[in-house]
């Protein structure tokens, strides 16, 4: 593991590492946020996902977590958002391949080897954290668009691993869109059965721990009928009576600027999670059309 | 004037405007932050000056001041720093050319035409922006490195016309460092004495208004010791009585981590002296070695 930027931020530092991958067999970039306290205390880590095109730099740059980070106490990793490399599979399209590594264990071929985002995220990624870095087990888990599926789906498929889970302008029915129809034809196969296994909207349906869904949406998104549908996860929780508190503001759209000027909201609810705390409400359910901007 | 980004942000709008102008001879974009309290009041304006190789993008990306101007009733605008385009002269380098105005009126071929940032921010963009936008005459200017050096000389040169001005990491005397020696031979010609109307150290020596500097510098800076050399502000300062509020910060490098680190307190600092209020101190002038980072 190599520390390939370090800068001062928030009286903290905000790190770059690059490492050899076991899992994904590619080296791969994360990003590391190490508030003032990790000096002196283990903290814990809130990891965040990234959506299609991203890397490890879009949410360290343009998100302005760093001060609410340091605020609460809680490291902040966010790692690349597929294995990249000369030896792995890509594809031309912005939506699959390198930069869409859509956070599950790919099985169909060319993508098989390398495209395991899903074990590299739950299990050897934490491992490296908690193992190298002031981290506590504590563990909360975040995202956006592809990202936000990535932290819903992850959360929901591992009770007990996260305390607590949100999403920004999720993809939280991948089996019914453009977007994850595509990738997971190309990534699981045609069989619909397996595509389950990572859709938030399906996995809501058996979730054996009922952790509550914090998701932030944007009403001036351009993707919010064509890919996002958000009505359709909170159908699926009214339906089994799983708490989802659902933020829709108007105005927002699908950019950066959404997301940092919720952020600061989110890092608390899980700053209190991550404390122990039982989190919801952060804004009420009903606040869906009026909040946030004229 | 043509609007081309208009994104919600932190309950107002992250704007991003194109218009032809004529005091540069070139269509020039600009950034404008509008606040939510813009839309039933006229509020005051920081003006934000980049430094080498930024367009208008750089600040309103990364340096997450919408939330501390959202907060404080302020509009932030940011322009490109130089004219642009095929017609505009240029040259390969970094420091010189498109993206290196240096915020002065150059006198030389072939800069002459199109070089005249120092115009067109003293005067045609706050007529533009007074004109067409919810903005009073209250105005403050800030910037970082070249645009630190854009801030302080402008406010220097210009008595009555901003209400506070601070800077990040600014080339504080140009005329004796590698980049503005090479940029003011280009623009002003090999007369040493022209150089005068556009360096903060000479400026700073017959100023009529004694406006006080807020500058912000980390100690971890690349250019510190070969480009920046804030001390001979200090010296400058201090030979006259100018009030100068110096925080050296301990570990902060020159990117745009150290600017949102410290940007809520700039932003706080203008507002209160763009509210009528005396301004200094903000942080004591002897938190030079020891504040921010471990």
């Amino acid at each position: 593991m190599e520390r390939i930027e370090h800068r001062a931020s928030f009286g903290g530092y905000q790190d770059v590492y690059r490492h050899e991958s076991k899992t994904l067999g590619c080296a791969m970039n994360f990003s590391v946020y190490l508030p003032p306290d990790a000096e002196k205390d283990r903290l814990p880590v809130l990891y965040w996902l990234s959506g299609l095109t991203c890397n490890e730099q879009n949410f360290i740059t343009k998100a302005g977590a760093q001060r609410y980070a340091a605020e609460h106490g809680v490291i902040l990793v966010a790692p690349d958002t597929s294995p990249r490399g000369e030896g792995v599979a890509n594809d031309p399209a912005y939506d699959l391949g390198q930069g869409a590594g859509f956070y599950l264990n790919a099985t169909e071929e060319p993508w098989a080897k390398h495209f395991r985002m899903y074990d590299y995220i739950v299990k050897e990624l934490p491992e490296l954290i908690e193992a190298e870095f002031p981290a506590t087990e504590a563990r909360a888990i975040s995202g956006h668009s592809m990202g936000g599926h990535g932290a819903l789906t992850i959360a929901l498929k591992n009770p007990g691993r996260y305390k607590s889970v949100s999403a920004f302008s999720p993809i939280v029915a991948p089996s019914q869109v453009p977007w994850g129809e595509k990738a997971f034809t190309a990534y699981l196969g045609e069989d619909r059965e397996a595509w389950k296994a990572y859709d938030a909207v399906e996995l809501v349906k058996t979730a054996s721990e009922r952790l509550p869904l914090l998701v932030e949406q944007g009403l001036g998104d351009e993707f919010l009928e064509t890919q996002l549908k958000p009505h359709l996860l909170q159908a699926a929780c009214d339906a089994v009576g799983h708490k989802l508190v659902l933020n829709m503001r108007s105005g927002y759209d699908h950019s950066y600027y959404f997301i940092a000027s919720f952020i600061g909201a989110h890092v608390a609810w899980h700053a209190k999670a991550l404390r122990g705390e039982a989190n919801p409400p952060s804004v009420s359910p009903d606040a869906h059309l009026a909040t946030g901007v004229r």
